[in-house]
């Protein structure tokens, strides 16, 4: 592939090893961020834009990773946004929203995006920072084929586990039902140990018994790890996934469907926040399995 | 291994393939069942008994596999149960129940048969009729060490993944531990299944694209697929899984502790029943979130 234009706007936890990884791909960057810009960016060659507009009249193909929904609307459609910058520019330029952010709205970008003469793909992630760092995501594409055609290259510098789901929006779609089934099974995982641990049972020989049946899964092996050995550091912290649940439940409701199991895994989230958990692990949801029970796993804590 | 006077009570769907696989080890087999006999154990050389008491006066190792609690509960102590044979019996027999019953009053049938005199071991399995037949059982075991390594080469007959979880009702707890992690993890999956579906995406690619990360699990792969294929003959039936999921609750509520996670499974579950599905396979829990969103998975039903 040769060399690309790439504009590269929300340089954070995530955004900026993905920015590195696009420019040690031998790509042009073009960055614009809100908050002190990393000096490893600058090192790479980046070149610094006054607005997110500027962004979009340098480059070709303009990746966004931002926090939540009313942060891209705003730098895409706000004073100085990236759509100010696409209608001084050629037609055919691409958007990708990396963001993890409500479908609903995406397919509203989308469609003013395309309505401008340009492209759009949803391409949300999980791996966290360690995926950004390594190259390994799991990216989950929303658009249309031949748009992720041409993307394809840059994705697979940043990512492993590359699936095109469906049109506009079904990236996010996807990362939506991501979060409902991780939530879900660590909610699965700390009842089933609370319990046995209640019962007096040995919390790591029972995850260990189950490792191999139709119980096991990622979270057992990884987040019930965590749980038995009281190992909480973020990970992914409960906050987050939060806001992750919300989009569910939010989406769900303008979809007119119920979520009972992903709204009870929202609320216990909620009790862990009420400890003052919210800045933990995902794993220790456990904590409020534990508080329902009067009961703490056994542990090296 | 020499040859062992083995005793097996109920022969049903899961208890004549198990007692077969032990006639093909070697072992003598003395039998017994209200049912009728199933013609391949006869022809495998089993004794028949006329009651549970002659089987436990015949044996020196007395499996049981039943429905129940209270199946339980009379073979072992009622008229003409193992106890009474165990009475008129050398010291030393060892009694293995591994049906799937409550951990609660398997701590007191273990105490009452070690109080006889005899060893007690509570072995209850997961894997299904395909792994009775084929001897990849999972069996979760509870009770001593000792008793444990004698019988062990009797479980490696019948099973591939054998864990000795701990005291007399840990095997109980830990199986009541996989099935509140297997219905919880059905439910997981239908929600995000369903969701993203509802949301315009296919299902299909949304269960590919989560196949390598952290929402994969062995019921994604297995029940995820058969959600999309509408594939719903059982495998396991909802029946069977109301029955675990309430013998979790009656635990919980025992051991006083709240799993309102596995009460929302268990609910979703009464919803299926109320649909005439309890006949059904466990992954037709997605029939009860599709009803909640008035909204079928496309699918090639």
């Amino acid at each position: 592939m040769s060399q690309r234009k790439i504009g590269f706007i929300g340089l954070g936890i995530m955004g900026a090893p993905m920015a590195l990884r696009l420019a040690a791909g031998g790509h042009q960057l073009f960055v614009h961020t809100r908050s002190q810009l990393r000096e490893e960016v600058r090192a790479a060659g980046a070149t610094v834009c006054a607005s997110a507009a500027e962004v979009a009249r340098a480059a070709d193909i303009i990746f966004t990773m931002l926090p939540d929904t009313p942060d891209v609307e705003r730098v895409l459609f706000g004073a100085g946004g990236v759509a100010e910058g696409l209608k001084d520019s050629a037609l055919g330029k691409t958007v990708v929203d990396m963001s993890s952010i409500a479908p609903i709205a995406t397919k509203d970008f989308a469609a003013r995006i395309e309505a401008a003469g340009c492209a759009w793909l949803d391409a949300p992630v999980s791996g966290g920072e360690v995926g950004a760092k390594a190259g390994t995501l799991t990216i989950m594409v929303g658009g249309q084929q031949a748009v992720f055609d041409s993307i394809r290259p840059l994705f697979e510098l940043m990512g492993k586990n590359i699936t095109l789901v469906g049109g506009a929006g079904a990236g996010q779609t996807c990362k939506v039902a991501n979060q409902i089934i991780v939530a879900l099974n660590i909610a699965a995982v700390s009842e089933a140990l609370v319990f046995a641990s209640k019962a007096g049972a040995d919390p790591a020989k029972v995850r260990e018994a189950l490792m191999g049946g139709f119980a096991s899964s990622r979270i057992l092996e990884v987040h019930g790890e965590r749980m038995i050995k009281r190992t909480f550091n973020p990970g992914f912290r409960i906050a987050l996934h939060q806001k992750d649940l919300n989009l569910a439940l939010q989406s769900a409701k303008a979809l007119k469907m119920a979520l009972p199991g992903t709204a009870n895994a929202a609320q216990l989230m909620q009790a862990c926040a009420a400890q003052g958990d919210e800045q933990l692990d995902h794993s220790a949801l456990v904590r409020a399995l534990e508080l329902l029970a009067n009961h703490e796993l056994g542990g090296s804590a």
